[in-house]
């Protein structure tokens, strides 16, 4: 089949809030061929990808996305590999693409998928998919207080593990950061997993990262999640060293193979986290984790948006059976909520599987689209190069 | 002073072709505080980041780049580098953040020269300036006879050194690509200095790159620049190891500090080149000269556009004496070349030296501004966010 339509939909809440909460918007790509669609999903910045698709040139290495994706062929798995390659090298010196290309993968996995009457995860190698332990994603509360409710609800919603990051965490002293994960702990109960996620608050400075230590390993945190920006590799590497049973986990920014093949091999992570709406789709991300199994480094999902992103960010690791852990949003916008018509509950085990549906097995519900929908025009000279299309 | 005005100029020739030529468009950024104004340029895409500096925020950590420039105070250099960790902070998810703030940071740097009677090189801790080996940076012509006269010509003219990249280089046999270094090194003569762009054609893969090692240590190439994708850190360090006199040049893909640093760590890189217009503006450029000259890797700069981000490119580095070699775009299209009132010449005996005037040094001819602007506009809802400004 041949690629004969890509549209993307820029959807918003009404009003955004300064507060690191990523399923506030979305952009959704449909990609169309004779009577099949498929769907992905970018992470994030809508207005720049689409404007990254439709951009006119500025040389060879330096094209819109769109030129090396619209009327290519789809047969099988080796074209969207080679549609994935052409985006990097038509694209290179287009920083967004990476991201804009990401929605395009997954929405090609999905269209194949429904082609081949095959689940992603299958065209990707797997025989059979495994449980995934959702992990409770959410913010820290804005006073231990407030943190201990928030653990005290996951658990008793069944959550086998939670995560608390970003807010206060890592700004005020170290004392307020300890009480802030012995909420945690003490919320969740002795057996939950706790995991932290400092969201890259100290930069690359080790120093401030370091006396933070000892509460995670008194609280039995499984991992410290980005204590550093993505790519600081020996600052991370330090740190797991003096981390003790704390584990480092990280890789959420990587918007291409290698640079989480450089978090894997310098950085010394116990866990890679990948976002398959980032490091450029499905395919790149299933090479992530074959790598990191290789090297003995756990994979996980990074996802803090839709059960679209969901599904997407699982298929490359969901047919390895150690690699157990899944990031679940628990605390997602009605955007992000209402967006699909199903949804990956955790049964009351706490695990999440994925469908067997074909593709995807997730189909957005084109009334929440429409509700959402957010017009965008992109005008250059007399030309609009992107109008927001009919649903 | 404050920031009280920040505007995006897209700037095009009336035709852009799919050739390497990275000069065919330009995203100049103009900051005004009170009667002073400052120049900076962005490299690449404009239009994408244009659309990165007035996106509706996603989450607090995917602000639109102007939500943390605008309105700033800029008193010294110490306010250049908050702003700059500013944007790096609030717009980490927005990837092309960090080319669209190239621009600003230059900018800057240039409005605070002005401010202050000083050129950037000295607020950067530089007492003097060196002069810098111009080499001449081209396209590799179609076939051998066509890279000869392309190397006699810059020969010629004056250049000590040549670069010849992208073309056919890397996409024909062995042989081919021998034949065209060996047409460069006949054409520049024995005394010239030749260096060799593969403009990452290999990827990753290093059975392709090595085969043309041998041409390469024959015609005494003094470095092979780019045969991987920036970041593929280790296919960099095994051809380097097998390269033998032969260095590796690479780093021009770098969009911020860390991606430099762990290329000169872990790449074994000869030669770092970094784009002022990409990694996030002269700020962390010149904390890569430091680290660089810290590791016994030297330092060039990646240009391919105007005057202006030439000058931005070399200030980093200005006062480093043994970095001597500047790359120099020869064959710029008519923006490039008519773009800045003043231009950077070779001297006859081949060196560039920075301008002593305040800032850059450098400013854009309004009239050629105007003639190659190009009209955008982006709304969302019933909001015009973007217009092409008046100059």
């Amino acid at each position: 089949m041949k690629i004969e339509a890509v549209d993307f939909f820029y959807l918003s809440m009404p009003t955004v809030l300064d507060v690191g909460d990523g399923s506030q918007d979305a952009l959704l790509v449909r990609v169309r061929s004779g009577e099949l669609t498929g769907w992905g999903e970018c992470e994030a910045a809508p207005l720049v990808s689409i404007a990254s698709w439709i951009c006119p040139m500025s040389h060879s290495a330096c094209k819109p996305v769109g030129a090396s994706v619209l009327g290519q062929r789809l047969d099988g798995v080796e074209d969207i590999r080679r549609i994935n390659a052409l985006v990097r090298e038509s694209s290179m010196d287009l920083l967004q693409a990476d991201h804009t290309l990401s929605g395009i993968d997954i929405a090609l996995w999905d269209l194949l998928g429904k082609r081949l009457g095959e689940p992603v995860y299958r065209l990707l190698g797997y025989e059979r998919t495994y449980p995934k332990r959702a992990y409770a994603s959410q913010l820290f509360g804005d006073d231990p207080q407030a943190t201990f409710r928030k653990a005290q609800g996951v658990r008793s919603e069944g959550y086998v593990a939670a995560k608390f990051g970003w807010g206060p965490y890592g700004r005020g002293s170290v004392q307020e950061d300890a009480e802030q994960v012995r909420a945690a702990r003490e919320g969740l109960g002795e057996e939950g997993i706790l995991l932290v996620d400092a969201g890259t608050v100290w930069g690359d400075d080790i120093e401030k990262a370091r006396p933070r230590l000892e509460a995670l390993l008194a609280c039995r945190a499984l991992w410290l999640e980005e204590p550093f920006v993505s790519g600081a590799l020996e600052a991370y590497r330090a740190l797991a060293e003096a981390a003790g049973e704390v584990r480092m986990a990280g890789g959420e920014g990587c918007h291409n193979m290698h640079q989480a093949v450089n978090m894997i091999d310098y950085a010394s992570l116990g866990f890679v986290q990948i976002d398959a709406g980032r490091i450029g789709g499905i395919t790149p991300a299933k090479q992530v984790a074959d790598y990191a199994t290789a090297r003995g480094v756990t994979y996980v999902n990074h996802t803090f948006t839709t059960h679209l992103a969901l599904s997407a960010s699982l298929q490359p690791y969901a047919g390895i059976e150690e690699d157990d852990l899944c990031e679940y949003p628990v605390e997602p916008s009605s955007l992000g909520s209402e967006l699909t018509r199903t949804r990956l509950m955790p049964d009351d085990t706490g695990v999440v599987r994925l469908p067997e549906g074909p593709g995807l097995g997730i189909e957005p519900d084109p009334r929440i689209l429409r509700k959402y929908l957010v017009a965008a025009e992109i005008r250059v000279g007399s030309q609009v190069l992107y109008r927001t299309p009919d649903i």
